[in-house]
């Protein structure tokens, strides 16, 4: 197979190593504009070698990957086209899946394919040096589907992405983008929506209301620090989806809205119920953490070294620390220490070698 | 000082203790319904003695705090007001102030009277058993005053949260409602609200969104596990002011729906990073950690112990770690670990001695 990334980035890095790794590829051209990234990617073995102005070589590709920006990749396409081959298949790393399956099935002539996908994958690193052999290792990557899938070509696609051990999800493009809109762009909206009404406020309250938002506030509203740029971009190619998301979410902000204004006691703590039996239902795994852990709180002094002392009697006892997370921790006094066990009976053993270490320890249920 | 404490659970319970260690107070009475919970709170010197039934014992008490539900409160001002004796101060730890502020000045008499106070303190943990001598230590303690407020009463309520080793802010009963209306109920009823909403559309689409909605959204959404009475409550004693952080974050939402809609880039771009602006700069410090603290990103294999390694390392080189929580780690491959120093050059001996150990590391902005 031979392969061409247009963006060698963290993601589109990842994918050229890996499937060159695994002798999968046995080509992959890297596409881009900056030629020190890309030949920093050449000598992380990201790609083999590279163009910036397109050139033959793109006719021997079999897998184009476009690792751009979503908006762009239209205007990328029509520059590639005349140069790909018959058969060959182009697919993308796009958070958003209609738009951009729509603006190019248009474009695209019958003997080339097109498989949208969606690696839900990233890192608190970007650039092609941050490549990461195992970054979509347990991730979900959604492939879509439409009526003008060709079938062999998505089975071609498939096989890459098993190549990235990812796991693999099948939707249809209107599902994943209603997904997406649901989970992911309308919590980043009411994040921001939320984060600029608590300023708002606070500036005509003597901006006393932001100084006490400290921890829990800052915490809830972590979303509202991502890109701008790409959260316009990515509510320009949703628009649909998540106004019909965000219209949803009104019928029930107003539900709340009424009962507070009526004091409707029941319907209030219905409402409330409701929310806390479905988030209590949400997988609490992580990618990379498939199988389910149990916590301990471990209950500590605040002095240096006590979380060394803390890991070091695990290890001693052979136990793996699966997660750690200091609750809250009181200088001069110390305090709590969450610590995640694989479910194997680990966590009993943690327990036991912790209290006879003389550390108060309790599950978390 | 002699004070009575109703409700000895965490909260009461701590206070109590505290009281009595610090010597502030020469008797401690608790108050409850449960005589085997208030046994229990006597034998970890919370209170030294209790009742179940109201007595003359209650005359003798210079401060009754009041440790229940808000809407609890004014029944038990009321059968309490026939044994207090002149003088006497009412303070409580509700979460909401205006309310319970109205409904007891309304019923006190002249020469009693009420102090409203909100510890923003809390644990994972709940009930007597709990207690923790440093559970107010560097938490913000609201003390509110009204027209009404009598001043002297106002210098010895401060006196006691002085003693809890708590930050001091004295507000108004409308700004702080105001303010954890904007900053706590209305994120809680927006993460409600969110769940509800993503349930709704999972339900109508063979319930393939919701299984996707693991690590962030949960994350988000973690305020909505809460308990529903206890925000039941919390709206129907602070609902005019939750009222208004709904309808002014109604205008920024409808702010970000339009412009979706219409499609106008420059506005989403500016709203988003007003957004992100005011994120950013909301205080990262959580309670008990007062001192800003510098976060380094660790790389790391995962294998037994790996998190002992680190600690080790900086254990035996008397560098204190503030705080640690693994991002993510994938099974048998490794990942990264935060890990936060106390800004005093702590982090750059940390950031050398782990890079000589052979670590990747690098400083999160």
């Amino acid at each position: 197979m031979k392969v061409a990334i247009w963006g060698v980035g963290l993601l589109g890095g990842s994918i050229g190593y890996i499937l060159k790794k695994k002798k999968w590829s046995d080509k992959v051209i890297g596409i881009g504009r900056n030629s020190s990234k890309l030949e920093k990617a050449v000598s992380l073995n990201a790609i083999d070698e590279y163009m910036i102005e397109l050139d033959d070589r793109l006719s021997e590709i079999d897998i184009l990957v476009l690792s751009v920006p979503v908006k762009l990749m239209p205007n990328l396409v029509k520059r590639a086209l005349p140069y790909l081959k018959k058969g060959a298949i182009i697919t993308d790393v796009g958070s958003t899946k209609e738009y951009i399956t729509k603006e190019i099935e248009n474009i695209l002539p019958k003997d080339i394919y097109f498989v949208g996908g969606h690696p839900m994958a990233g890192s608190e690193k970007t650039g092609v040096e941050a490549l990461d052999p195992y970054l979509f290792e347990n991730a979900i990557y959604v492939l879509t589907k439409t009526k003008n899938t060709n079938l062999s070509a998505f089975e071609k696609v498939k096989e890459m992405v098993k190549k990235l051990d990812s796991t693999l999800l099948e939707l249809d493009v209107e599902i994943h983008d209603l997904a997406v809109a649901s989970i992911s762009h309308l919590p980043h909206i009411l994040a921001s929506s939320l984060v600029n009404t608590a300023n708002d406020i606070s500036n005509n309250n003597q901006n006393i209301i932001l100084s006490l938002a400290a921890g829990g506030f800052r915490d809830t509203t972590r979303i509202a620090a991502g890109s701008p740029e790409m959260w316009r971009d990515i509510c320009l190619t949703n628009r649909d989806k998540i106004l019909y998301a965000i219209d949803k979410f009104k019928k029930e902000l107003s539900n709340f809205e009424e009962n507070i204004k009526n004091g409707n006691e029941e319907m209030l703590t219905a409402l409330f119920r409701n929310g806390k039996e479905v988030r209590d239902k949400i997988p609490q795994r992580r990618k990379g953490i498939l199988s389910p852990m149990i916590e301990l709180i471990v209950f500590v002094p605040d002095k240096p070294g006590i979380i060394g002392d803390i890991t070091k009697i695990l290890g001693r006892n052979n136990i793996n620390i699966k997660d750690i997370e200091v609750l809250h921790i009181r200088e001069n006094y110390g305090g709590s220490i969450r610590v995640g066990f694989d479910v194997n009976k680990e966590n009993e053993k943690a327990e036991e070698v912790l209290k006879n270490a003389g550390f108060e320890v309790k599950e978390l249920k």
